[in-house]
């Protein structure tokens, strides 16, 4: 029996896909899935998703380290946003840190049924490809969008992913086409093609040129943050 | 003041976007928009397009002409699906035909508040760039999409027509660069690059080749298709 893969371009579209039993990839690159990945690999425990700045605030309120993000910018009175570089430091080795974020803390809670939600990034690419190779489970490769929207960044995350897969697996899905055909035009400089669309120019205007610089690279990472219904931590 | 264009590249993401005072064009290469281009410029008079098999059932037992189209194919009883060649005959000039099919008519219901809802296909690209340069109003590309998914053969057409616009406007919308830029990988030759897409694949099982064929003719066509809230006629 083959494995078949899909590409879903944004949340909105969700409701057209069928998640059950399938390895499902959340790909938000600039930055919440990117800064994911970094916090996973660099050691700290756990990171709980949530939808809403208060149900942040409510653990936060309770002693928890917690980060909210809503349009690129920290929340006022919370420890961090979602930038990567952010939670790359010692004293949070270890820790648990609750998040929200505009877009990919939504899509983590509306996948319904998947056998597992992963959390991908340029960062961890190669690694969570080799690992669906391994577990042979049809596999959803899911852009967390803006808004809901359709972006460049994530289309062309899971086209990388999409590249690597299609030798060994069967598609009917023509987003998978595209998100692939558009990596392809992209690769030669991930960071020049990207430098025109609508959320690089989001982050250069709030001076986050080094965050897009440390998302862009490519499978530093060989860990796999996984979401087992309440937080993420290393598969 | 510069114009803007945008990409929307499915209806299920049509609520994310603004319509109001907007330029629409609809896009369902394969096929009603493409058919509906070929019966307005060979001289049908008017197409009323309805959401429901049961609506173009009623104005069918009212005596009018009707189409319908669900899953590719022609609704048993009526006297058309969305083949555009059907329509191209001497008999049908000056007809009104009433025409229901899975993804355009629905796509052309979502849109509120346009200040015009116009019919593209690869048939007429150039005629509508040439009607939106000299109108002037902001431009949204909307791809009708396979039931609420991506499909291949609109981005590329909606591409074909942001190709055509790039010198002319400013975006910001990533749909727009992602469509121009998979339209540029596949301009050498539409047809092959098409022929690994979900809907050929489709087509090619009905025995639909002329059709999609036909349907990839770039600019054969002056005509710009309007929809005026009841029926689709001659700009």
């Amino acid at each position: 029996m083959s494995l078949s893969a899909e590409v879903c371009l944004s949340p909105a579209v969700i409701p057209y896909y069928d998640a059950e039993g399938k390895n499902v990839v959340i790909l938000d690159i600039f930055r919440a899935s990117s800064a994911i990945c970094a916090a996973i690999s660099f050691g700290i425990k756990e990171i709980i998703p949530v939808r809403e700045v208060s149900e942040a605030q409510e653990y936060k309120n309770k002693g928890f380290l917690a980060a909210a993000e809503r349009a690129g910018e920290i929340v006022e009175g919370f420890d961090f946003g979602n930038s990567p570089l952010a939670y790359l430091k010692e004293e949070l080795k270890g820790q648990t840190i609750v998040l929200t974020t505009s877009n990919c803390t939504q899509a983590i809670h509306m996948i319904k049924g998947a056998h597992s939600i992963l959390i991908g990034s340029f960062l961890n690419a190669k690694a969570i490809t080799e690992h669906l190779l391994k577990e042979q489970k049809d596999i959803i490769l899911l852009c967390a969008g803006w808004k809901n929207r359709f972006n460049l960044e994530d289309t062309i995350a899971a086209g990388y992913i999409a590249e690597l897969l299609t030798p060994h697996i069967t598609t009917q899905c023509d987003s998978f086409i595209a998100a692939r055909d558009l990596y392809r035009s992209a690769a030669l400089d991930l960071g020049k093609y990207l430098s025109g669309s609508s959320h690089s120019n989001r982050l250069k205007h709030l001076n986050l040129t080094e965050d897009t610089n440390f998302c862009l690279q490519k499978d530093i990472y060989s860990e796999i943050p996984a979401f087992n219904g309440k937080g993420i931590s290393k598969y």
